[in-house]
């Protein structure tokens, strides 16, 4: 007998008939004769309907007051879910994150969870309940409820499992698991029975949107296997883990892209210390968040610097940075919309040589600029115009020949 | 300075402009110079909305789990309420039953409070905030989350004026007070300045339904004025004590009647111990509600009974009665639906001749057949056609000259 824990993310659990094909698959669970703890998201849009409402009431709701109000989504959906196990004959009973005992620091709309006091849950499942638990929350130790954040419901799940020991945490949402590319943009693209954590990571924080990154790095620390598969089928899924049989594989795991990008140059920077400081700490006190930073070799102590933030922020960042361009003496800045981003990603890359030049080549044959390059250990990312990063996935995921198993 | 408990329900708090509405009388209180603690009931039809939707996922929705759900709806009122408060400058904080103290027994969907743990509260009020408690709701010891049932918003404002010590506990709901009568059937009808526990629990009982008994009795018991009024308008309310000016004023505070009453007679009863109890016990099992019984005397040990239920109650309870008058040798039964209750309220009455006497007259006199009869000391109830219930608290509102102050 294994204890596992299950999510089932919004979609999952958007309406009455989702939530009782959703218990009808956790009988099953339990009929295999598994302990069950089950982290339940809010029904389909509630969250972004309770964050409408409280901003009917005022533009900028307080943070403690919306975290409180939020966690009433995941209340709603965890108890459906125990009266849904229940009319099926099954003993189950609902817990709110207050109650399983999940701990948290008291960081309204990011809370990060210190600790998970598990005696409730074991109690529960002792007595042969069914224990489904609201997730995305937690309370603080002076009992204020807390939401985790973005992929809180992962983060939740994931916590449980390793809190209680559980060999396997399974996540289950509305796609079938971790393609090569996304199937919306690459028809051919292709199913990864297992990836490791690193090489999810990439591709999650790279736009993939699979499974939140945070989730899998909670997964890694705590070397807890990640099951990611569909609640609507019953297609085997994605098993994301750390022992994944890196070496004898094609070394790129997949391709990742991201839309709605913007660049910002700035040109003619004097090459001196501090620069650097001094354009981004207007922009950080304005909000705005910088993703990539390149600067160009210098010069004669002369030199370009770019960066790109998200494309809804460049009316935002642009003012600070012409502010600054001037104080600092630079010859001029520019900032460019619609860009994207496109990247291979797999854990074998560092060790391998010729995958940069094989996907320049690839984007050049394709008839793609390159605006930017990065790279990580495991990652190579070209910046392009974002009415071609379809063609770069595709094309991308052609010369890596990742329809092929 | 003073600590003000207020409450406001459903319909006080029904849309985003009503709670900002609500927010700006409350911050005229604390305008005012005194400590708020305001108690909310969720927003309008919530309530209903969440029972429906558990209705959906199943038949008969598990007590302990509906009770965690509907909890969420006074939750998400409160963190709003907060919110407006906060939007106008003013220092608030929203708390749940559980956060508030509030400590009740393990009965789901009627817990009744057995204890308030008023730390928080006291500490939120001495660094300077308004304090908003989720209405209805509360905790056991075992940290599951229990409702108050029926009028479950009024209890926990009325307990949490009496942990507190608050000099007066405010109802704002969509009437402006208690009247002699309900002012939809008698436009003369007058709004009280003031009422006695007693009265106004006998008012609310037999239909009046400004406020929930139970919240009365509570009130009663720690000997807390109420005061209920408004939250549309600024007229002044009615106050519910104990130290109402019953003496000297008309000893008929008002008229109270109420709708769907059926009431069910058992001819020729044989008039020996347990019959009552043959009768009545197959009853509650089924789940029916006994109201008014009445026993005429016994003649030639044969006599006959009769009880009011509530209309909708009265397909279920004749099959039961029918069988019982067969098992003790009665001579027959007849359900009777379509009738209703009207009666005059007073805590003078006991001590002063001639109720009875005027009140039968003036039915007379409007024509209007008395169907069965029960008194209280404080109240006189006549049974009549439910088609002449509307006339017959008219004609008592005149006859007691209730629309004179």
């Amino acid at each position: 007998m294994a204890l596992i824990v299950q999510k089932y993310g919004g979609s999952s659990v958007a309406n009455a008939e989702r939530i009782q094909a959703v218990a009808r698959r956790i009988a099953g669970a339990k009929d295999r004769g598994d302990q069950v703890v089950v982290v339940v998201s809010a029904m389909g849009d509630t969250t972004d309907d309770l964050i409408q409402l409280a901003c009917s009431i005022t533009q900028r709701p307080d943070e403690r007051e919306m975290d409180l109000l939020l966690s009433t989504g995941e209340v709603v959906s965890c108890t459906l879910m125990a009266m849904a196990l229940k009319s099926l004959g099954y003993q189950a009973v609902s817990l709110t994150g207050f109650q399983a005992g999940i701990r948290t620091e008291a960081a309204w709309g990011r809370a990060r969870i210190l600790r998970v006091d598990p005696d409730r849950i074991h109690h529960e499942l002792e007595a042969g309940r069914i224990v489904v638990v609201a997730g995305f929350q937690g309370i603080t130790d002076n009992l204020d409820v807390t939401t985790l954040g973005r992929g809180g419901s992962d983060t939740t799940a994931v916590a449980l499992a390793a809190a209680l020991g559980s060999p396997r945490c399974e996540i289950y949402t509305d796609v079938e698991g971790v393609y090569t590319a996304d199937p919306r943009m690459v028809p051919e693209a292709r199913k990864l029975s297992e990836i490791g954590y690193e090489d999810m990571l990439e591709l999650a924080t790279w736009g993939a949107k699979v499974m939140h990154p945070r989730a899998v790095e909670l997964g890694q620390v705590w070397n807890i296997p990640i099951l990611v598969a569909s609640s609507f089928t019953e297609a085997p899924g994605t098993l994301i883990h750390g022992e994944a049989n890196m070496e004898v594989r094609n070394k790129v795991s997949g391709i990742a892209h991201e839309m709605n990008v913007a660049k910002v140059t700035v040109r003619g920077v004097p090459d001196r210390p501090g620069i650097a400081a001094s354009i981004f700490e207007p922009l950080a006190r304005a909000g705005v968040s910088v993703d990539t930073i390149v600067q160009n070799a210098s010069a004669d102590n002369i030199t370009d610097l770019s960066f790109t933030v998200a494309k809804q922020d460049l009316s935002k960042a642009m003012p600070q940075v012409e502010k600054t361009a001037r104080e600092i003496g630079a010859s001029g800045c520019l900032g460019e919309p619609g860009l994207g981003k496109v990247s291979i990603v797999g854990g074998g890359m560092q060790n391998a040589p010729g995958y940069a030049a094989r996907m320049f080549r690839a984007l050049y044959e394709a008839g793609i600029n390159i605006e930017m390059i990065t790279t990580s250990e495991i990652r190579i990312t070209c910046l392009v115009r974002e009415d071609r990063v379809k063609d770069a996935v595709v094309a991308l995921h052609r010369a890596f020949e990742l329809d092929q198993p």
